[in-house]
């Protein structure tokens, strides 16, 4: 089997190199620029490439959506680094900080609403039952990289609305009070935007998203939350530490 | 702040309604469907929806994305639901058999190359070694869901050529010659396929894709292999079990 490839076999798509060496010489000159610098227009890449104008606007689009570079008026420039973010049961705020990047909310809207099936099968309350729904825009450094929705249990968590103020971290303010975290299921997807959450987030809705459903409970094995994020796949990764069982 | 909804100030967009209420109207049609069974079609949920056929193309592409409903012949109808697989060491046959699937593989390469900078940092090697990479397809039952590349170093796993069958579990080839994985990270991602990457995989470069980087190391914290897997959004979610600390 060594030395084996079915390469050619399995797609039988001659152009392909094409690609390939497109998306290598912009590697290249990635490694060379620094953030914020301006890339040479699409004509001028493939000029230099010798391939047609669509050979390197697949390659410059790949890096759109990858992060690796981002619109500024008609051109493109380097963009930072996705920020990692850990698969973890602490804060969005610590994670962010922890990276170096300030971390804010905007909030969308706070109420309380009938749960529908899914919230209520999750929340382990029958369906219709009032809980509170959390709607915020996660911010780093000002930028919009996320849209949260938090579903929590009336009226275990009615004592919010005595202090917390949801700009700021909903673990921080519910720990306060006593609230454990004892573990969580998160599921992890991906999706696009649909229009409200595009614009939301100001992107279009043609940007991969990373969705997570995380469903936290305490010691006691009580749904404390049920949470959906959405997150702009061009701004953020995850990051786990797995071990050996 | 109770009752505060922002909505409407931070999209400005009257249209969104509609494009919400026809997404609903879908999730209730789809809630009474089997698998297998034809949606209508866009005209007809256009009329049904009372809304522009526009809109309910963007709502279909948004279910096609999310492995919802797929294509078949000229309309579509519903899927299978997703594979959800765990982030953890053990390997993608244990999950897909836990998930009742039958895993599969197909080779795509299998050779002993130079590790450029990437490779040869993850692995602690200096770039130019030669070190073993192996590329399949994942398949669950029959389907292709993913494509890994793997990358191990040498001569260390040079012993793989004596015995070890690549559409068969990796994992299980080393641990049954005493390979330790004891830890490994792993970055999730979203980003779209390449021309070369949707070919192996048969979807288009519009498809989002859910991207691992796994990097693992043995008892000695020595690396054991990195490994880059490409599966299909629509296909696969990943869960984890996150534990206070």
């Amino acid at each position: 089997m060594p030395g084996a490839s079915a390469d050619s076999v399995l797609t039988g798509d001659a152009r392909l190199p094409k690609s390939y060496r497109v998306r290598a010489e912009l590697e290249e000159l990635l490694a060379e620029l620094s953030e914020g610098d301006p890339l040479p227009s699409e004509r001028e890449l493939a000029l230099r490439c010798g391939v047609a104008r669509e050979t390197v606007r697949q390659a410059v689009r790949e890096l759109l959506v990858e992060g690796r570079i981002r619109r500024q008026g008609r051109g493109t420039v380097v963009s930072r680094p996705k920020m990692v973010q850990p698969l973890s049961l602490r804060s969005y705020t610590e994670g962010a900080l922890k990276f170096g990047r300030t971390p804010g909310r905007l909030l969308v809207g706070w109420n309380d609403v009938p749960a529908d099936s899914d919230v209520a099968r999750d929340l382990g309350v029958a369906p219709g039952t009032v809980v509170t729904h959390l709607e915020r825009i996660l911010l780093a450094d000002g930028e919009r990289i996320g849209l949260e929705s938090t579903w929590m249990p009336l009226p275990r968590f009615a004592f919010l609305r005595e202090f917390y103020d949801p700009t700021t971290s909903l673990y921080a303010a519910t720990r306060s009070r006593g609230v454990v975290y004892v573990s969580a299921t998160e599921r992890i997807e991906t999706m696009l935007a649909s229009p409200r959450e595009a614009a939301l987030l100001e992107c279009t809705t043609a940007l991969p998203m990373l969705l997570l459903h995380r469903r936290s409970v305490d010691a006691e094995g009580s749904p404390i939350e049920l949470v959906r994020s959405l997150y702009r796949g061009d701004r953020i990764a995850f990051q786990a530490t797995l071990r050996d069982y």
